[in-house]
């Protein structure tokens, strides 16, 4: 099998993250900070540790910036929940993932929070200039999408974050599902007030993790209410740190497989990565064009969508999973609104996401596959 | 080591299940439901195989009243966020966890929930009279725990429906983190509105599962909102089943692992199970009294609390554990209130807790170091 789908999540992963993955399980069984007995401390530092890795892999002052969650879709629902009230406006983009669209969507209906959404230029880069404009004296959050799960566009927060500081009392939230791990982020030096990452994309995690950075200061409602192990006796919700955020049982296997990932991440490079991916998909768009295939595609981008002639995406999926083995994704990839932008809503696209443990040939394998399917 | 905090987490789980965890990690490696792909198609067809068991195992109709989360917490999150409005009525009782207390009491202080507490006959049953009187036109909820996670009361679940039901329009919400696993649940017939289960328990999953029957056609606002894979096009929240709880990308390893916790319960047999921790709660209960320790123990409880004289319980387990490796729990357990009903809020209690794999001569090594401790 030759798997192609890493920006829905990474396979394999490394056999590090497999290993810690059982090993906390078998080891650190007990519930991370509940009763205070040693074995139950072993569980709470594992958690600290992972903790401490995430704050210096994302430039993050401490790490009790770093909350952990069950998906990145819980940390942004999290971050538009915890924040927005009635009366709040928020701008948005076209590229941005369900995870921020139907959240947006669902507080316009429901709660009276307004949404402007920015444009973007060449259904790309975003408008400055137009995010300049949609910004307004109670615009709340300027939510963006470091780089596109369906186009693969990285934006320029440095810029972005320029506009929005200059213009408005806005808070900048990064959704960085798809960049965490694969491009180099400093949220300090970036000056972001909150980047989500999922555990189980390119940080090389299991599913079931995930998280995001909170800047100090900022205090969201809590999604979820519960014990935390800590001040038993007390009625309230903690008032700040990642145990506002974090009530229920940690999921410690899954948290101590994701420090699995970053250390492997930081053990190859994560520019090293990032080459390898830009490599892959240079070898491929350059094929697809070779093909006369409709290619989707940013310089940068480690994600590249396509289109055969006419053809149905799902279909052209179906083939390369069924004769080839190949699994790409196809359809819409949770961001309908994006291919509004490119006018692929109706065929949808093919996605190709390459991951570490691609290689050349693999790639050579899908374009000859592509080359088959197109005399049919 | 010898583990007797199972009410926290069962520790340690079954070979299976840690089996099944890393067995999904690396083979179910796709992300379920999206993009159609024959691998992606594989991880939704685990999670659903546990669905339905765990329907089985607890007696739904239907596999889709079956929602996954990542924690009971959240479980009851999504039930309480979602249902209670403004000038609703909730009736509850003292023996909750902080899971129900802290969102309740948020609600409370926050969105006009209105709130009573039942009392409890000899700190222990629902006092049904009482439960009668409690109930309004605007009653909306009734939560209970099923079983006690300090004191293990086991409550009657279909004499507090009955008055439920024939006393007001509230729903009976049943908190069954302690109870699913041991004590042997039937929603179906038992008429239950929602039943929380924790994964890691006494179902022997691991960490970071969890989730809840919903009756069939209530329906209740998302606590968290994003891509589900499905219906990618559509802006809005999916209308019902789990898709419209389960935002995100679900934790296929956890929940592939806590099918292989179900099985193993359903091989050893529930009732076997619920013997044997019961046995050894007699033999821990006989022994104490024969100490003369300060029990506080219910018939038919798989978790025994007590105290040593006036000795701190938190030092009573610290010792317990650094000089005779017996890892038991101490302190509140996230259920402030319990304590404040048996008087123990200042001094907390050592709770032993049980599971499949304790043994008799486990129990006798314990109640040898709780002498020896006397002693002093």
């Amino acid at each position: 099998m030759i798997y192609l789908d890493n920006a829905a999540t990474t396979f394999p992963k490394p056999e590090s993250v497999y290993k810690a993955h059982d090993y906390a399980l078998r080891n650190y069984g007990a519930n991370p900070g509940r009763g205070g007995h040693s074995y139950s401390r072993e569980a709470a530092k594992a958690i600290f540790i992972v903790r401490e890795k995430l704050a210096e892999f994302l430039g993050a002052n401490s790490s009790s910036q770093i909350i952990f969650s069950s998906s990145a879709t819980e940390a942004m629902s999290t971050i538009l929940f915890g924040s927005l009230r009635k009366g709040d406006h928020v701008v948005t983009t076209q590229l941005e993932h369900n995870a921020v669209w139907r959240p947006l969507n669902y507080l316009k209906e429901n709660k009276g929070v307004e949404v402007s959404y920015c444009n973007h230029i060449d259904a790309s880069y975003i408008d400055l200039n137009d995010l300049k404009n949609k910004l307004k004296q109670n615009t709340k959050l300027v939510i963006i999408n470091h780089v596109s799960n369906v186009f693969g566009v990285e934006q320029d927060i440095e810029a972005i974050n320029k506009v929005v500081k200059e213009n408005s009392n806005a808070k900048l939230v990064v959704d960085g599902a798809q960049s965490a791990g694969t491009h180099k982020v400093n949220v300090n030096s970036l000056d972001i007030d909150a980047f989500i990452f999922a555990g189980h994309k390119s940080l090389y995690g299991p599913v079931g993790t995930g998280g995001f950075y909170l800047k100090k200061d900022w205090i969201l409602e809590p999604l979820k209410i519960g014990g935390t192990g800590s001040n038993s006796e007390n009625m309230g919700v903690p008032k700040s740190g990642p145990e506002r955020y974090e009530s229920g049982t940690a999921n410690t296997p899954g948290i101590w497989a994701l420090g699995a990932g970053i250390d492997f991440i930081n053990e190859k490079g994560i520019e090293n990565i990032f080459q390898h991916k830009i490599q892959l998909s240079h070898l491929l768009i350059e094929g697809l064009r070779d093909l006369e295939a409709k290619t989707y595609y940013n310089k940068n981008s480690t994600v590249t969508s396509f289109n055969i002639e006419n053809l149905d995406s799902t279909e052209v999926a179906f083939i390369l999973d069924d004769l080839h083995n190949i699994i790409v994704r196809a359809g819409l990839h949770c961001s309908p609104i994006a291919h509004k932008n490119f006018n692929t809503a109706k065929q949808g696209t093919i996605r190709v996401s390459p991951g570490y443990f691609n290689t050349k040939e693999e790639i050579e394998i899908l374009l000859e596959a592509v080359k088959e399917l197109k005399r049919g």
